[in-house]
């Protein structure tokens, strides 16, 4: 983070001028409260009290549902004033019904908040394949619209009402000043598991850098600049392939990614306008803080993890080998288990850099291991044959929760860094199944 | 199994005529005998007695173990007389130390056989990056080429030397009518995980239906017919295409993957010569049934699997989409966690089917489950929606140790079948590793 941009301690998502949120519980999964007093919350809505510029990333996968179909339609006109979200049901694969009930979410949220319904958009995580429980989504958004406000409290429900399988809220805030005016930027996210984000900007193009947004993972993202929306589009796609298209916990890509962007201009700064000017690269880079905070939020909240590792390729051909090299890498499911064993196997790493498809030379590759951030690297191969380096100190950083495996191919500068999680036992049982328990089933 | 080809009851690798084998334990682990009366055995070796046509098939890893460089030489001749193998190391990342090596045993084999030392062929698979312990590997060729046999006994030796975490060795042997003789035609495998294949030929195209080679899988054939190099090097591409390229278990290639076939014309019938006659076709259905019956034996044997799975998709619009489709969902990690779970979890499908990068309208696809080749297939989905179909009966289905799962793309004529496992805690737990065992790293 550069010194221009402050982290704010608390708000989230209501950290910037005139934004109110809830999150309310109404049972979208139809369990019951399961006799306990307060069960998680399921549905939010996040709400913008003027006029905001607009802007979203969404899944690459061929298969989307229904929401992300809608925002598609919707996040051209560059506005929104809304986001109604739920948790529980991820309204894919349910046919023409689950287009109807997306728009039937954002008409009875744009009713309770008066604004016009094409203004709201909608995010839904959760099973896939069932209808959406109408009744009780009615319910939760008139609830939720009473209950909007804008305290750090407001927030955090509203985090924590898209949840899933997460085992805590995500949130985070920056602020920096344009000119004489203090920007204030803050976002909320959730994922855990289905976790290889491929977003786009059309949820058509090859995302950059060969990315695919997989998750369920959604994000959304406040600010009080003014903004143009093409402006705020490209930023927000730049920040996305530096952050969250560059984390993976077990290589699926889900059916309902999305990230929205809103920015309703209040901090009055003089509207960022052009892409290539000073303030537009502040308010980027202050979006990418965001986007990576939040990015490292969810992998080191991936399901069953025990450790994240940094992936860093250099010196392939271009960045786009880099990212290839290192997205195998990432999702070797025999690299991510040896990585939960404490192994630094690097036969493993020279056996998936051989199968990723980029180019590499064996007898120029090298792997080594790294504290997190640390410029002191133990390498384990050199020239892709084993060094003298003691097999022991190697096992004393593969051994911390977290650090950085270095991959030097040497035969360009291309670059590129993907952050991942182990892969344990525990991901799997968490992640089989039950058949008897439907909520088992991720979207 | 078409009526013509006769599964024998024994003999695998040594039931055509002519072949030798012996399998010994050598150490190559260097872990001493364990204090077991009778250890693994971990050196094998392969013979013929008289001249042989032989034909390979390789990795597509670009990092490619020493044995595999020295096969790739070498089998350009078509001929071999014997194969040398090892397991507990791979002799994988080894530099030009671990291409003496492999040419050293190539060196030792030949001498101990009296043959040609360029008629003898290398395969290794186990740890990679560590140099082979050459006096051992020394003491294993010595004592094996003392104590060949063609006895079943003999054949089971061999057959488990080449073992590394099988849990059984694999071995086949069918026979058929060319004129008026008999031929022979057997072989042996290893794999359990670390595998995906993808070989080719020559270890560089990419190989038919886009299929990779990734297990440390190996397999070797014999047969007793005289038959045309190209012909038997022909014919095993496309055995292979439709056997151990169709399976499946951690989606990882190897760096060691190898097949090799020997046919020694001991059976005496008029040499196959043509790749478009009758006998051609005869020969190659024989050898796909052996390469098939063998890699489902690897799938069966996958590490620490739970259920096998048959993924069956159909309608593609063309083979090679059929084939990336099926592949995508075998390897999703969340489809194979479901499948442990014994979750008939279609939702998982779809979502894979989306980012598997092949041409799927979600409105016109359907997923189904039956027992193994069974017609009776039970539609959880169709047109991209759920079906009314109990949930009950497909749980049924997916409880099954086996079963099929369908998919119809109803867009063209493409199909393709994997045969994948599920992943299990028991596969984390076996491949994490523990960083001072080294025996614990695959390649």
């Amino acid at each position: 983070m550069t010194k221009q941009i402050r982290l704010e301690k608390e708000g989230g998502a209501l950290a910037p001028r005139g934004f109110r949120a809830a999150g309310v519980f109404c049972d979208v999964r139809e369990l019951g409260s399961g006799g306990k007093a307060e069960p998680k919350r399921d549905l939010a809505i996040l709400f913008s009290e003027t006029g905001a510029t607009a802007a979203g990333m969404f899944t690459a996968n061929r298969v989307k549902a229904a929401p992300v179909r809608l925002c598609l339609e919707r996040i051209g006109r560059g506005s929104a004033r809304a986001i109604v979200v739920n948790s529980g049901n991820a309204n894919a694969c349910t046919g023409e019904q689950g287009d109807r009930d997306a728009a039937q979410m954002a008409a009875w949220c744009a009713e309770a908040l008066e604004v016009d319904p094409g203004e709201v958009l909608v995010a839904s995580t959760g099973r896939i394949g069932a209808p959406l429980p109408m009744s009780r989504i009615r319910n939760g958004i008139s609830q939720a619209a009473s209950l909007l406000g804008d305290s750090p409290q407001h927030a955090a429900a509203a985090a924590e009402a898209i949840m899933t399988t997460d085992t805590r809220p995500k949130q985070v805030a920056v602020s920096f000043r344009l000119g004489e005016r203090r920007v204030r930027l803050g976002g909320m996210a959730k994922g855990a598991g289905m976790i290889h984000p491929g977003m786009s900007r059309d949820g058509r193009e090859p995302p950059p850098r060969g990315g695919r947004l997989h998750a369920t993972m959604l994000a959304f993202l406040t600010a009080d600049a003014a903004v143009a929306p093409d402006v705020l589009q490209q930023l927000l796609e730049e920040a996305v392939a530096g952050s969250f298209n560059c984390v993976t916990v077990d290589g699926d890509m889900s059916t309902n990614d999305t990230v929205l962007a809103l920015s309703n201009g209040l901090a009055g700064n003089p509207p960022i306008e052009k892409i290539d000017s000073a303030e537009a690269a502040l308010f980027g880079e202050a979006l990418r803080c965001v986007c990576l905070e939040l990015a490292k939020m969810i992998v080191r909240d991936g399901e069953g993890r025990h450790r994240v590792v940094a992936v860093r390729v250099e010196g392939a051909s271009d960045d786009e080998e880099a990212d290839r090299a290192a997205r195998t890498i990432a999702n070797s499911v025999l690299v991510k288990t040896s990585w939960h064993g404490g192994d630094p196997n690097w036969g493993r790493i020279m056996d998936a850099l051989g199968y990723s498809g980029a180019r590499i030379e064996p007898s120029l590759t090298d792997v080594g291991y790294s504290a997190p951030e640390s410029r002191r690297i133990l390498w384990a191969a050199r020239g892709g044959e084993g060094t003298d380096t003691p097999f022991k100190r190697l096992c004393e950083i593969a051994a911390l929760d977290e650090f950085d495996l270095h991959v030097r191919l040497n035969l360009g500068s291309g670059r590129a860094v993907i952050y991942a999680t182990d892969l344990t036992e525990n991901y799997v049982t968490l992640n089989k199944g039950e058949p008897g328990k439907p909520e088992s089933l991720g979207g």
